[in-house]
């Protein structure tokens, strides 16, 4: 047997293993009795454990070292192995352990202090929390920069300088559309009551319109919406609130998007690294083309609306150019997770700046419940009005996933560029999605996108389906002349 | 660290490895999507690899031989590490992993054999599989009875002179008392189409009569109904039959008494192998009792029928009395899933009978069929009408558990004894039982045996239970006199 297929037979296993530790926290969000958290802590545990030392087995280095990849995917799986061990041979097991144990805890606390609007009292674990992932970033980054070290972990390749230069540059078109639209004459709201089985009808159908597999999938609902698993076992979760079907109507094709590029790879990468998405920032771009691009499209409402009131009966919207706009609604939020297009990456700008400022000491702990409503107040023209709403919003930093904001604005920005590209390559798109037919959009993701999984790194694979380097342009021209239509001047 | 902290810490993460194959098997038979089959198939490869590996690690050889247990608990565990350590190392890799491949495919060609009621299909993989147990068995064995090792991986210290023994002595009473009651009037049948949702709600009401914690526990639907995991993640499956309203409920009930043990272990034991059910046998007797020496009671049947007119309204049983005739009647059924109280254990020799031939190499595959067919007419006084209903309706054998069936027996004869014991030490049983409160029976049940665990043997379990050595007298007592008043003379 040779390095290489002796190398890819134990990846192969530990693959397996991981997609049973990814099953494991889906029934953890989905199915299990309340009464058995303590008992999962330390079944993840033990998995996680199996997992770190398969990760960095000494006969690894060996393969490696001897491996020949006999095709592209070979050379890419290659890759991606020596990345995944050089990482995990770096960061000391007491480390991993201690990070392991502590983030586990820290959602704990970080739940009762949001609960209890209590900034304070998650100040200590958070310090800690910072404290170790700087520790981490540090031993990964071997002199580099401890930031950009984490941000590698979830888009291999990208730093916090290439990431700033592309991000910051979204923000003065943003801050003056967003000065612009909060001048015009507001957009009309939804009001009125959807009742939960209606959502989840809804939900369906946009599943089934965006073309998830449900033969190689399923839905439930969650407290958060998530998508789970890889190739023909990718699951979703979804939500509802009674006031607010676009909730659960979004998050669902949202969710769809990350689905349908897992079940998109290209089989015969199964249970291997090439396997999978790419990256988050890759990721999220499949997500959000899904949800706003192709979701909130005119066309694609003018559909949506006609499915709603089949569901709904009449729900007070007259016809479907007021629903268009009674979707992209742009108004004062301070949830991330509920911004319309202009302000969501004002939003994640904010976050990246901040975790820069903690991760490399520049900000304490203690300042940061101010650091960010004083930012908030600046970038939003609003006050925050308590922590739930304002700095304990998120799970992120209370886990320590510190270099993961910034993924999803780079994924807005591979969305903006992918859905040029889209529009070039199917002029009919309209009409189809008009239709509620997604398949000219979604094939082309599919073909030039997401079936190759990992076989080139994050940024190539983006370059590769468009033809060109991705830039911020596309977006930002994407979204002034949507809202410019929606709230003309 | 001494070697007994060393043994059990590793031990320690084992099980909870282990539990983690078991929630994986409830997710195929619950929630898996239909298109990721071979994909689980792989994953499932991949946690018995580490569970075998573990299981065999060289490691707890030397730590079983310096290990001192501070306590009974601790002695128990050492003998049931040690036990299975000396198993899972007498049976040569190769051969353990033939039988895990061959066993997972025969699942499909039996299912499919069955659709087809076609036995020649099934008979070239049934040769298989017996070969491969039969040499698994001789391995186990080294120079004993294979078929007694086998017996022995469920019901540990059991052997087939023992079970022959206690067994075959059911057999003249039970034949004599089914004879008679063939000759009887025939009780009233059920009749009626019976909704799937009020059939779940009555599983839930029972599930809660009979003391199932949902806080740790859930019921959802399957193709077979079972119970799975263990101490604070106990989860139970139903199905319904629009029909037959009592399959639903008492496999339930059946299936409860499973979870209930598991639930009611001491929790001290978690992660140990103490922490389980002790045996397939006293498994059985727990939920055999919950089933039918509580569930099919006068007393009990008399609240169900109130429970069950408050869901489904009147469905043609005019009073309690004759509802505890229907739901005991007695009738030709050729399955031993759907078996009355009087039949099930004469279709439990069969099979022991059977397959002691087939693993003894007395009975050749290829007579199987017409073995079981002559067996059948002689046993229950008419014949088999097509495979289904005969050889390929359990899917034990095609799985290769052979040893398995005569557990279910074990198990009657244990509930029997209980039951007795039951009965003397809570005189108050029918009152209660026809409240519906089942408290005194699984309060009794779980301080006098299921908290325990597998701290004593499976007999002594039992023994310490009912004070006495058990034997099949009180079962046998039991259903006479049941059946006497049910079917007068």
């Amino acid at each position: 047997m040779t390095a290489f297929v002796a190398l890819m037979a134990h990846e192969r296993e530990t693959q397996a293993l991981g997609a049973i530790a990814g099953r494991l926290g889906w029934d953890q969000e989905t199915m299990m009795p309340p009464g058995a958290a303590a008992q999962r802590g330390e079944e993840m545990a033990a998995i996680e454990g199996v997992l770190h030392a398969r990760h960095t087995d000494p006969r690894i280095a060996d393969w490696l070292a001897a491996a020949l990849a006999p095709d592209a995917a070979g050379a890419a799986n290659l890759r991606l192995i020596r990345r995944r061990f050089d990482r995990a041979s770096r960061v000391p097991a007491a480390l991993a352990a201690e990070i392991a144990r502590v983030t586990s805890l820290a959602q704990g606390v970080w739940a009762r202090a949001r609960q209890a609007e209590d900034v304070a009292a998650f100040l200590p674990t958070l310090a800690h929390v910072t404290r170790l992932r700087r520790e981490e970033g540090a031993a990964l980054a071997q002199g580099g920069d401890p930031y950009d070290a984490l941000v590698d972990g979830f888009e291999p390749g990208m730093t916090s300088a290439a990431l700033g230069g592309m991000l910051g540059a979204l923000r003065p078109r943003l801050v003056a559309l967003r000065e612009r639209l909060r001048a015009a004459p507001p957009a009309p709201a939804l009001q009125g009551d959807f009742p939960e089985a209606g959502q989840l009808e809804m939900a369906r159908r946009v599943a089934a319109a965006f073309g998830y597999d449900l033969a190689r999938g399923r839905i439930d609902k969650a407290v958060h919406p998530f998508s789970s698993g890889g190739g023909n076992d990718v699951r979703i979760t979804t939500r509802t609130n009674p006031d607010d079907p676009f909730n659960c109507i979004y998050s669902t094709i949202h969710e769809v998007g990350h689905a349908a590029y897992e079940q998109a790879v290209d089989q015969a990468y199964l249970f291997t690294p090439v396997g999978s998405g790419v990256s988050m920032g890759v990721h999220e771009s499949q997500s959000r083309i899904y949800e706003n691009q192709l979701g909130r499209s005119r066309a694609f409402t003018g559909w949506l609306y006609g499915q709603m009131r089949a569901v709904f009966g009449d729900f007070g919207i007259a016809d479907a150019d007021t629903f268009y706009r009674v979707v992209n609604r742009v108004d004062d939020n301070p949830i991330r997770t509920e911004a319309d297009e202009v302000q969501y990456n004002l939003h994640i700008l904010m976050r990246f700046d901040l975790e820069q400022a903690l991760m490399r000491g520049d900000l304490a702990v203690a300042e940061l419940e101010s650091a960010w409503n004083d930012r908030f107040l600046a970038d939003f023209g609003f006050a925050v009005t308590c922590p739930s709403r304002g700095v304990l919003q998120d799970v992120h930093w209370p886990v320590g996933l510190f270099g993961y904001f910034p993924t999803y604005a780079l994924g807005n920005v591979y969305a903006g560029c992918l859905h040029a590209a889209l529009r070039r390559a199917v002029p009919e798109l309209d009409a189809d999605l008009a239709q509620g037919d997604t398949s000219g959009a979604t094939g082309w993701l599919r073909d030039n996108l997401q079936r190759h999984g990992g076989l080139q790194t994050p940024r190539d694979t983006v370059a590769r389906a468009i033809g060109a380097m991705p830039d911020e342009a596309p977006l930002l021209d994407y979204v002034e002349a949507k809202f410019a239509d929606i709230y003309p001047l």
